[in-house]
């Protein structure tokens, strides 16, 4: 029997199900023993009316039974701890240590409790109150459950259940009906088994979060596209992303999305004569650390020559021969890789060092590092920018910071943007021209260090303009702007006191919420 | 010859115009005599260069000369006052005294002024730092223009030139590409000139602000899909809304976009028994003002029936009674009137009191009270639902709060509802019953009074979920909220301190500025 699906308050089988499929263990190739379901339009139907009865729950829940209730969810994973390293290593072949046990379980458990802790506080709603005009807003929840379609890359941190979107989102007010990525299911089944067992007792509804396994694309489409759903938060491929972006944006219906990214770095003459080598050895642990299978992983390198860079291409090209074979997620990323490998073959690159795939059971492939002059690139930018997924960087050399400032000119919207420069400051000027489309085009740009670490921070951004993100102006990692996606501007226009939700009456509800009360940001009451 | 169109910076003759166009005076029904060209893609797409060039122009300016120069522009129209006091008139049919003279002029100015106080103070952009991770953001401007769409009911307070989204746009730093609405050229020509003007020597690029007065339905959805574009603020019809959003949504720009609504107005019986014949008049004032052509006017009262029923029903039948036609904004407004009595009666509504076209030169209405038991309502909620712009409005009666809320859950979203209710407590319950579905389908909500006011106060918003707008998160009245619809997100990880923007470096460059750091918010510098 397949697994259950949790709908509508419990655990049940999936009714009328498309079919079933088995995870694959990338380190053997071999499918794993369990089946899940692949549910069809009836799932999803009582999913968006259980969803959207339980929006209303939430709303009677009160921010401090969320947070109790995402803090509940952070203890029982790690009570889980052990089970979920040991069951999302065979789904994924991310090593247990440090990835799993010390890295991005940790960083689970905290966005939790950095959701709760915003919950709690209720500062992000932005509560703001004129009391001459009588007038006071603040975000709310949408009304409507949020769907996550998490990605096949982090199994915990962007997992649908208990990753960053589903604790924006519920943090924020909203049931989550998420969407578990096919790569890892049994991973997804512990996490969801300790999201339901946390509702338990907490004062939530028992549909405040619902899971399926799968689902095909005609039903994600229609799920995205519903009148009861308050909102979709994807992440993954841009050709998914685009599919479900078409059908909600045709009915109205908010989609936040994170697909696709080159996050170039730009490395100018002064940084390379500084400190060349150490510069290549950051840059190639940012290409190849998890098999290259982040969003920032720099897919752009982008080299002004001068007279450091020779020892940085040694180094660099050195990095990636000496680079052993990696665990890649599955089949369909080792084709990418070698259909990028063709691609940029066909464009007229070579490869610099590295790369291919290989032997051995399992999905296995080496870091590539792949190399053209920048004229070559300019004559087809476009055609060079299609991400591959995994560790496969492009190495473009630039005659000067011009050349440089072309390629930049060219970009489509990034996630990230770095520069290298010379401590000296023999680079500023090349900075000062390089900096301004980077700016435009990259939700976040750095200095001298690589982009693959995304901090859990109230100062994050993890989006960018379009195809890095669906909106410039929100992040999906970094508490509370994260949660601000899953809101709606909510105004009261003379509405009694009694009839305010508490944030926006006269007393601070907390006593240390923040709120712009006549232009001014204070935490005292009225 | 016809007027000359506004961009890269200075005034010149449309190239190759697909044509011309004459605004009609409502009031006689007569063409005005000036022409106005109707630009080709050569004029849209010099314009879309032109400011991307202005958008780093705008950067380099900074906030205090963008603030100085809305300043500019909002004395500028105080000095033409009296001109676009006589064309707006003459273009629209209001009245000068009291809409366009002491309303709606003095609204414009206060708004371009409040843009501009916000642009100063910078508290808008939410500086956010973490000091332990070095990683700093901020709301930046799009680094393209931005198009704006404006409607034909506001001639000042909505212009594309001038107007609120213009004023939000430009003080959040992008350049506008103003798309002039084709019943007010004339007005949008003065208000151009006076913007033009403010320009020079105000430190911002020439580009900062261009005007055509009419583009192709085909040349629209080109211009809200370039890639130059940063992003469209679309104020008027669902339909020409939904046209903009499919091609700007296609290309993955941002577009906001003000649409449709009914406004509910909810009146509970204890209210009705208090107050009946006042809530009525305040109500039919609602209706009737500015002949009805708001988007907030009420389209649908809702009826509690209840002792006070009758009293209430005569009071609200007499006002549209005795209510004179007004001049409408032309033929397509009295087209579109017509054509909504002809759908309610199919439906199975009675006109109730007042309506029609009137006689005399031009084009003129009475105001229509149009009414249908809940029951036929809610047969078809959806043909009960779409918006007749104009002073028409349908009363619907129901038996009790339950099917009140009927036609609540039925409702698409809205910008406002009301519920009137009784001081006395005694429709406390029904308030709850009618609470939950109209706080989530309406962006503002109010309590015993009607929605035609829209204040320009921070805690206002002006949107509400789709159909009423776009986003359900953001608002296109209320500074510094609307500014906030035209900025990215910009986070800088670890850039060195002389190259982030001022508003992110340790010291408070203003010394006022709001920044949320480490948590808190703060004016203090580092």
């Amino acid at each position: 029997m397949p697994a259950q699906v949790l709908v509508a308050g419990g655990w049940r089988e999936a009714r009328l199900p498309a079919g079933s499929f088995r995870p694959v263990d990338p380190a053997s190739g071999e499918p794993l023993p369990e089946e899940f379901p692949i549910s069809s339009w009836p799932d999803v139907e009582e999913a968006l009316q259980a969803g959207a009865e339980a929006a209303d729950g939430l709303l009677g829940a009160g921010p401090d039974r969320i947070a109790g209730y995402l803090e509940a969810l952070a203890a029982g994973l790690e009570g889980r701890a052990e089970a979920l390293i040991e069951r999302a290593g065979r789904e994924t072949g991310l090593p247990a240590e440090p990835r799993l046990r010390s890295s991005e379980l940790p960083r689970t458990t905290g966005q939790l409790r950095q959701a709760a802790a915003a919950c709690r506080d209720r500062s992000w709603v932005r509560a703001t109150i004129d009391t001459k005009a009588d007038l006071r807003s603040k975000l709310g929840p949408l009304g409507g459950p949020v769907a996550v379609f998490g990605p096949n890359n982090f199994p915990f941190a962007f997992n649908a259940v208990g990753g960053g979107d589903f604790a924006a989102a519920v943090a924020a007010g909203n049931p989550v009906i998420a969407k578990a990525n096919p790569q890892y299911p049994g991973t997804t089944r512990l996490l969801a088994e300790a999201a339901f067992d946390a509702l338990a007792g907490s004062g939530l509804p028992a549909a405040a979060v619902q899971v399926l396994y799968h689902v095909s694309p005609e039903d994600g489409r229609k799920l995205v596209s519903h009148p009861r759903l308050g909102a979709t938060a994807f992440t993954g491929s841009r050709q998914a992303g685009l599919g479900l972006k078409e059908a909600a944006d045709r009915a109205g219906k908010l989609i936040y999305l994170e697909m696709s990214s080159l996050n170039p770095v730009f490395v100018l003459p002064g940084a390379l004569r500084e400190r060349g080598p150490e510069a290549a050895s950051e840059l190639f642990a940012s290409c190849a650390t998890g098999a290259g299978q982040f969003c920032t992983k720099p897919g752009l390198i982008v080299l002004v020559e001068g007279p450091g860079s020779e020892a940085f291409l040694t180094a660099l090209r050195a990095a990636f021969e000496a680079a052993p074979a990696a665990v890649v997620l599955g089949a369909g990323v080792l084709k990418g890789l070698e259909a990028g490998a063709a691609r940029l073959r066909g464009l007229g690159a070579e490869r610099a060092a590295g790369g291919g795939a290989a032997a051995g059971p399992g999905f296995r492939f080496r870091p590539a590092l792949w190399r053209v002059p920048a004229s070559r690139f300019l004559a087809d930018p476009a055609a060079f920018q299609i991400e591959t997924f995994g560790a496969l960087s492009l190495l473009v050399t630039a005659r000067d910071p011009a050349e440089a400032r072309s390629i930049a000119d060219s970009l489509e919207g990034q996630l990230t943007a770095a520069i290298y420069s010379a401590v000296d400051g023999s680079d500023d000027a090349a900075y000062a021209v390089l900096e301004p489309p980077l700016r435009r085009q990259a939700g976040r740009l750095l200095n001298d260090r690589a982009p693959t670490g995304v901090a859990v921070s109230p100062a994050m951004n993890h989006g960018g303009p379009f195809p890095a993100s669906g909106h410039p102006g929100f992040t999906s990692v970094g508490i509370p702007a994260a949660m601000t996606r899953f809101a709606a501007l909510q105004a009261y226009d003379h509405v009694r006191p009694d009839r305010l939700p508490p944030e926006l009456r006269n007393g601070n509800p907390t006593g240390a919420m923040w709120r712009l009360v006549d232009g001014e940001w204070t935490r005292r009451s009225i």
